[in-house]
């Protein structure tokens, strides 16, 4: 019988063929943890007496970075002080969002790929099954180098046609997520596929894996095409790529068609991912602080749109403009572009790489009964630092467009 | 009798000659606060039945900015409804230090500027009388565009010579601080004269004027000359300028004279800032975090200083490298320059411009048992957000040598 890409992926790991419903112990290729996971990560690993990881290991200081409190900095530093005794490896405040450097520099097609994050199923768009997991977790996974999981069934998502002008990425997920709900995939594998995701950048498949998980998906998988190769040609990593493709004759549980050419830009109301309307819907409220960065959309490609819109322009008055780019290359190349004098020009306060506000821990938690519009992932109450506040979720250009007005805004008003 | 520069200054807002010891009345021409003290300001503003502001007023985000807990952000939010309500103008997050805006936009020779911020006393570089007082005094500036104080006896401070290459204006001033203790000039006002001043730019004086209030002094005078001249007509403010010297026949409480060529470069040891040391009884501490920027050395001076030792190469692997540019202005200056590309590509975390982690509050706080090595102007205890670290002061030039070692190293090994 043929496979879907998550049961093709994870055949590889456990030598054998899976199906979905099966419990595995799979061989892992890369573990993960942040600042907010690890600590309990290494306290795990510590208590069952690992000495060494047993596979490539990574810590990422990304989600309160640089430290806003000493209880934070006291558990960084254990997370620095276990990487200098095991072959783990650092990424430090300023390096940027784990998912976004292991997108850089590690994911591969048919990796089986576990982090201490939900939103490491951003690496899906790589053809690897990338998934978040919890501390404890990836504590054996850094110990034993495996995991076990079940197989998922999976979701095919056939993406059709092409989007219009101002319509991106992040509008076809909102869209995806508003239709099927927030546990609309709950333990599934969603699977890409039809001609439209050839119109997509691999910087926009990082976006629609990313929020996978978002409809409860284990894992959002694109498959491994030209468009992957040339994006991991351009990285050097030309090596690392094979192609990958779910078998013709995979059996799915169940199959969605989308007509991206329908979708217009979409805003994801509070205090749920799922409560997605359409921009006209939108359109009258009034923003305090607007956010574009994170795992979601921190990339060049989002950075350029936004600066597009943004050039010689100068923010509403009355909002603040926050941008963070996902990790130090994308903000080296920005800064190389000329996009980071762009943005502070317009008014923007730009943050180091790393997660920024979207957690809700340091650098920009709103006031009481403020209104922030980001271009993060999630917008669960309180998410931003203050249960008195309300998110509401966009593209980078619907995000930019409303930063010149203060309201939110159809990005095709201003491009 | 013939005046110091502080009386001269006074005698001009009170509309009569004033002496040493006199408590006057006079009108002020900036006032200030930030979002620390400003909240106390803006509740005695309305406790006082003020409907407006009676002087150019300002209110500045800049200590804990972007905002890291919802408790500051309302507290910022209150800022920001007072400057909608009042004629009081904003500088929001991205915007800068208030001192260094004051410097880039208002400071003037012969005005008095008071704020609620104890390194107030920068602008005094500009011959301007500015000193920080409490909220409730700002309060009543706001007002009534008058405070009250006591006319400052004055001490001279002959600097002599020149500095030798490796030594900057942060060495004399923990060198002064060093020689005369943290009280040495309580209440009083310093004035900076001798033919060394002539040496000394612009940005170097603001460096020494903003420490002042480090030895006590209420003040730190440098006369308006030729140099500030010429800073001023850098900044399109030339017609802003007038010469102010103080009278050849001034009279002063005590004189004090330094040879600037016998200065070595200093650090300042914890927890106080005239725990000074020459660097070589410096030069075996390790350290965890260098934190360049600051009201005191954030300027472009500082910034290029650090990117010439910077440049090219790496920063040591176990330090944490943090630098922000003091204003929007230097920032945007830097990008232009290429040394923010300088400085990510040394492995450091660009903080958007504020006060960083100087105070404590945000971004950088450091882990029990850290060192930090910092070009701000305190060390106090707790001051960097944790009881259980230290903190050593230092020039640009020691913070950017020290961070390609990782330990405290003289910059005349590298420059």
């Amino acid at each position: 019988m043929g496979k879907t890409l998550a049961e093709k992926i994870l055949s590889m790991h456990v030598g054998k063929d899976v199906i979905p419903g099966e419990i595995i112990i799979a061989n892992v290729d890369l573990a993960f943890v942040q600042d907010g996971t690890g600590p309990l990560t290494v306290d795990q690993f510590e208590n069952m007496n690992f000495k060494n990881v047993s596979t490539k290991s990574l810590v990422f200081i990304d989600h309160a970075s640089p430290s806003p409190r000493k209880e934070l900095s006291n558990t960084q530093k254990k997370l620095r002080n276990f990487c200098k005794k095991t072959d783990a490896e650092i990424y430090d405040i300023g390096e940027g969002i784990s998912h976004q450097i292991v997108a850089e520099e590690y994911a591969k097609p048919g990796d089986l790929i576990v982090g201490a994050d939900s939103h490491s199923c951003t690496a899906g768009a790589f053809a690897a099954f990338a998934t978040g997991m919890g501390s404890t977790d990836i504590s054996l996974a850094y110990g034993l180098g495996k995991v076990w999981l079940k197989v998922p069934e999976t979701y095919k998502i056939v993406l059709k046609n092409k989007l219009n002008k101002g319509v991106y990425a992040k509008d076809i997920i909102l869209y995806l997520i508003g239709m099927i709900g927030a546990d609309g995939a709950t333990y599934k594998a969603l699977e890409f596929s039809g001609d439209g995701i050839k119109t997509l950048s691999m910087e926009s498949r990082l976006t629609i894996s990313n929020m996978a998980v978002e409809a409860g998906a284990k894992v959002g998988l694109f498959p491994a095409d030209e468009i992957t190769k040339e994006y991991m040609k351009n990285q050097g990593r030309e090596d690392e790529f094979k192609e990958l493709f779910p078998d013709e004759d995979a059996s799915y549980e169940k199959v969605i068609e989308i007509d991206l050419s329908e979708i217009e830009p979409q805003v994801s109301f509070p205090h749920t991912v799922d409560n997605t309307r359409n921009i006209n819907d939108a359109k009258s409220v009034k923003i305090d602080q607007i956010y574009i960065g994170t795992c979601t959309n921190g990339r060049m490609e989002d950075l350029r749109i936004v600066a597009s819109i943004l050039k010689g322009k100068k923010k509403a008055e009355d909002i603040r403009l926050i941008i963070a780019p996902a990790s130090k290359k994308i903000y080296l190349q920005a800064l190389q572009e000329g996009l980071i004098s762009t943005f502070i020009e317009t008014g923007a306060t730009i943050l180091p790489p790393g997660c920024g506000p979207c957690v809700g821990v340091h650098a920009g938690v709103p006031a009481d009964g403020e209104k922030v519009l980001s271009t993060q992932n999630r917008n669960f109450h309180g998410r931003a630092g203050n249960p008195n506040s309300e998110i509401y979720l966009c593209s980078p250009a619907t995000a930019a467009a409303s930063a010149l007005t203060g309201y939110i805004t159809d990005p095709r008003e201003v491009i």
